[in-house]
């Protein structure tokens, strides 16, 4: 790979495709598309001044706007630091039979009943508070409350995978500029996962190893703390992509422990801080990719649970549409280098 | 499937889980979330007086400012109706060793040189006239140029899909405005399509049967001809997601005749139409969905090519990244009469 490793040569970069045995996907290394990896900026930052604080029901006071609480921290605290809450327009319905009933298969149109869960964290009683803003101690409490709505969920035999994710700005898909994050409980595992796990275990097969405890590579890392790493994947599907890893293998997210949600919590801080000086404060997702539950929710030895960060910098298009490959215009070990070297001042 | 037919019931959906057995992807069908389906309408339409007709090298009259040219219809005009040329950014690169050598495999890193084609179909020569502007037979003539594009790029062993796609809109991924569609010849079968191809020959291995043969039913049709159908799918990824499917079976788009190629020209004119007046003149992309080539070129029993075309109306965001699940707020068969029912006043 000598001839992908420097973002300061300033010789053209020839394309080439990488699969990486994490998520089995093809993504085309493209550098001729882009400019210098140090120049990518995000072209619609977030506007914190956009914001509408006066009519957001997820401020502190508007508690009777939202739909039905799940429970807050601290507990029966009207002085609350978060809140876990039903989704007004929930995707899927907790009122409706579970997935194994009224459901059929005709003629190659398979249906399932849309039963599932699908809540809202409300990260912060602030309006103008970021996630990226808060301690990592009250980054560790956000997580926290991930794994406990987790854990309730896992009592649903017919729930068989729960996706944590965060949509931050309007054109990641963000509806609401308060700061928060959303649990979706489903009664399928869905195709994304399979595929991580079928290729997961394929590597595992192979070599006796696990493919996500194997990403530790010098040139792919971006930081490091006792029990975590921040690295640009191998493969990364979109520019500036980041994954955290867990060093210790553990399958399942929700098994994280108070104290290292709090390391977690500072890493996922300091990610966040670095792609917003050096991309711009970009629209981003973020997303827990854990194991199934259920039947699977024991420890795997070739599946391991890491939090998959994305800027959004890129449109998916037509060819990544039929295609399912990627483009991305920046080598990986170039991103790493951008964001191994980004100074954040230090805070807390 | 009674309680999702009806567009006009005032009774609230439950929401679905759908798969149908050509994408093999699950889709979460969540009325609750949307408007009423005629209702939908683009944020951000197509603003015809937004281009900049004089620095478009897509113009008759500016050839020197593009990458070279492949061929152009009619040959040796100067007066073209259209042109095919090299993409001056491409993806991938024609001039590096095919995708058989200076590959790797190491510690799970699979890396393959990116060899190929990367080619640009200028659709007309005029920079305000847009694809469905221009006349069925002119519409034929530019399926026939990708289809013929295809045939030279099969004479490559290392090529083992070609993937023909139009972004049109800047949020839609394209990067100019004049109308223009690309084809992006690969060194390896894209995942999307070996899924695809998997899916439908479990299905055709399971009931002997095509699946998009199947797909041929009364409440999700929009409109026929004598070779061909417009549907939305039955697990439809996006709203008013819309499928062109040739009633004969057949596995290859490249083996189009110049004639059915003037007759789906008319079925995609009168589709992009029907979009366009409905839907405020969204942004959309479209993607040829067809076979591998190689030593697959040949007919499959299983396999059937259409043209799959979508509308820009939603966001991708963190759980469609997560979970490759998507979540569409308009069941099909609703989308499906609201488009049957579309007047479009003839033209030409």
């Amino acid at each position: 790979m000598a001839s992908s490793s420097s973002s300061d040569s300033s010789a053209p970069q020839s394309p080439q495709l990488r699969k990486d045995s994490v998520t089995n996907r093809w993504v085309i290394f493209s550098p001729a598309r882009a400019k210098r990896p140090s120049d990518f900026k995000s072209k619609s930052p977030i506007n914190p001044n956009q914001q509408h604080q006066q009519q957001c029901p997820f401020c502190i006071g508007h508690e009777h706007e939202c739909a039905p609480e799940i429970f807050r921290v601290p507990p029966d605290n009207p002085d609350w630091k978060l809140r876990v809450i039903q989704n007004l327009y929930p995707a899927l319905s907790r009122d409706i039979p579970a997935a194994e009933e009224g459901n059929n298969s005709d003629s190659g149109r398979v249906v399932v009943n849309g039963f599932g869960f699908h809540d809202v964290v409300i990260e912060t009683p602030v309006h103008s508070v970021q996630l990226s803003d808060l301690s990592p101690r009250e980054i560790g409490e956000v997580l926290v409350a991930h794994t406990r709505r987790i854990k309730q969920l896992m009592s649903y035999d017919s729930i068989k995978y729960v996706q944590v994710f965060k949509n931050h700005g309007a054109s990641a898909g963000a509806s609401m500029s308060h700061s928060h994050s959303q649990i979706m409980a489903l009664p399928v595992v869905p195709p994304a996962v399979a595929t991580r796990l079928g290729s997961m275990k394929e590597y595992f097969d192979q070599t006796g190893k696990c493919s996500v405890c194997e990403s530790n590579s010098k040139d792919l890392l971006i930081d490091v703390s006792a029990h975590f790493i921040s690295i640009v994947p191998f493969a990364a599907t979109f520019p500036f992509e980041m994954w955290i890893i867990p060093l210790d293998h553990s399958s399942h997210f929700h098994e994280l422990d108070s104290e290292k949600a709090v390391e977690l919590g500072g890493l996922l801080k300091l990610v966040l801080r670095k792609m917003s000086m050096q991309l711009n404060n970009p629209p981003f997702n973020f997303m827990v990719q854990t194991s199934p539950l259920g039947d699977n929710a024991s420890q795997l030895p070739y599946s391991h649970w890491f939090m998959q960060i994305v800027p959004q910098l890129s449109v998916v298009a037509g060819f990544e549409m039929g295609t399912g490959c990627y483009i991305n215009p920046v080598f990986p070990e170039d991103a790493a280098k951008v964001l191994r070297e980004v100074k954040v001042s230090p805070l807390e």
